[in-house]
């Protein structure tokens, strides 16, 4: 249904944005193809008027999409917004990044938030610049706490959910919410691992549980093809 | 079903908390009775290791509520996540959240996360500590700052919404998204224009037409009810 509705998807974003790696990730699990339009950040480049007219916060990623039912193309941004979208659009393809249950796919959405609006925002370059304006607190400092702190945050909820579903299941293939498959959870934390390790924080003592998670999603092909340094315009 | 299946609601929120506001307005629209419990954020209660056993992050809103299928108690955290649980839960009681076209469910949770993830987390206590601790930028300044260029975009998408929708409706009762009821981005609008307003922003030049939904949203008793002022523990 989605399929013919929607087509012709052209993703702009940029190599070592986790938002667009998230939103890669979300494609990569429906299988659906797309045109990649590098827009570079470490430029500028969000700020021409032609980005700005795609995305007036000035932002990767959006993701362009053909309406066939409207006759119209439309603009999708905000990572976990265009996540919804293509799970709500291609609920029968590939992996689902939500789950059927409702608990379930509530702690999807809980966790991922905590990274998305609970760490990201935080460690993002526009709030490191205005504190590292300062003397007194380095930049560099305040990502590693804001990091630590979500990351840790996340490992306990993790492993809480891990521990009330030992009586149903084995831990084998469980991800970061206790999942059976990944999710959008899974989708928002391994850029956020990425991001932790450019700021140094200690993750085999924060957070050993969802390294483990870690491993354990890029084991799957599509997952790992969507690592940022394996991008058209990585700079590695 | 969701009624049988999830009883006995608990708000730990404060009256300030945006997240928090956003929740009572969910709530409010499903018509589901709880009990407050304030969490005093100003004196730092969120800290404590009982509200710290509730949300790790150290935050409000928590909403508890009695599991009766898996008879236990259910934490949830991250108001988006509640939202979108409380609207799946009782998809047919009151006000809905979310509509049920794919493209106008896109729009409402992506102007939600524009405020949610990209504005409210850069306003908050913690971010303007560490930026206040320097002598150069006045911490006031930046929240000023990035709640204005927020809610500007958030305006200019919003009369974009307008524009595509002229031909089929009337504008009248067409809230944020350019639907018919209020959802989800009305909630996170609301507490966001009190919280621009602490901080100075000139709304009427940013965002007239935001004030123009706000109007129409607290013309509705059950979310003008929400308001932060109206609340048990409210300080004014």
């Amino acid at each position: 249904m989605g399929a013919r509705r929607f087509h012709t998807w052209k993703l702009y974003g940029y190599w070592r944005s986790s938002c667009t790696w998230r939103v890669r990730i979300a494609l990569a699990a429906k299988g659906i193809k797309y045109e990649y339009v590098p827009i570079d950040i470490s430029k500028g480049d969000q700020h021409d008027s032609e980005h700005e007219n795609r995305n007036r916060m000035r932002q990767v990623p959006t993701l362009e999409v053909y309406d066939e039912e409207a006759k119209t193309k439309r603009l999708l941004s905000q990572s976990l917004a265009i996540i919804e979208f293509l799970e709500e659009t291609f609920p029968n393809s590939g992996c689902s990044m939500l789950p059927k249950d409702p608990i379930e796919r509530m702690r999807v959405r809980q966790i991922s938030e905590i990274i998305n609006s609970g760490i990201q925002p935080l460690q993002n370059l526009s709030v490191l610049k205005a504190i590292s304006s300062n003397g007194q607190m380095d930049s560099k400092d305040w990502a590693h706490k804001a990091i630590s702190k979500g990351l840790e945050a996340v490992e306990v909820l993790a492993l809480q959910i891990l521990e009330e579903l030992k009586e149903d299941r084995g831990n084998d293939s469980v991800y970061l919410a206790g999942t059976r498959e990944p999710t959008m959870a899974d989708a928002c934390l391994i850029p956020q691992l990425y991001n932790a390790r450019r700021y140094d924080v200690d993750l085999a003592t924060t957070c050993p549980h969802l390294l483990e998670v870690e491993k354990r999603c890029n084991k799957l092909e599509w997952i790992a093809s969507c690592h940022a340094n394996l991008q058209s315009d990585a700079q590695v």
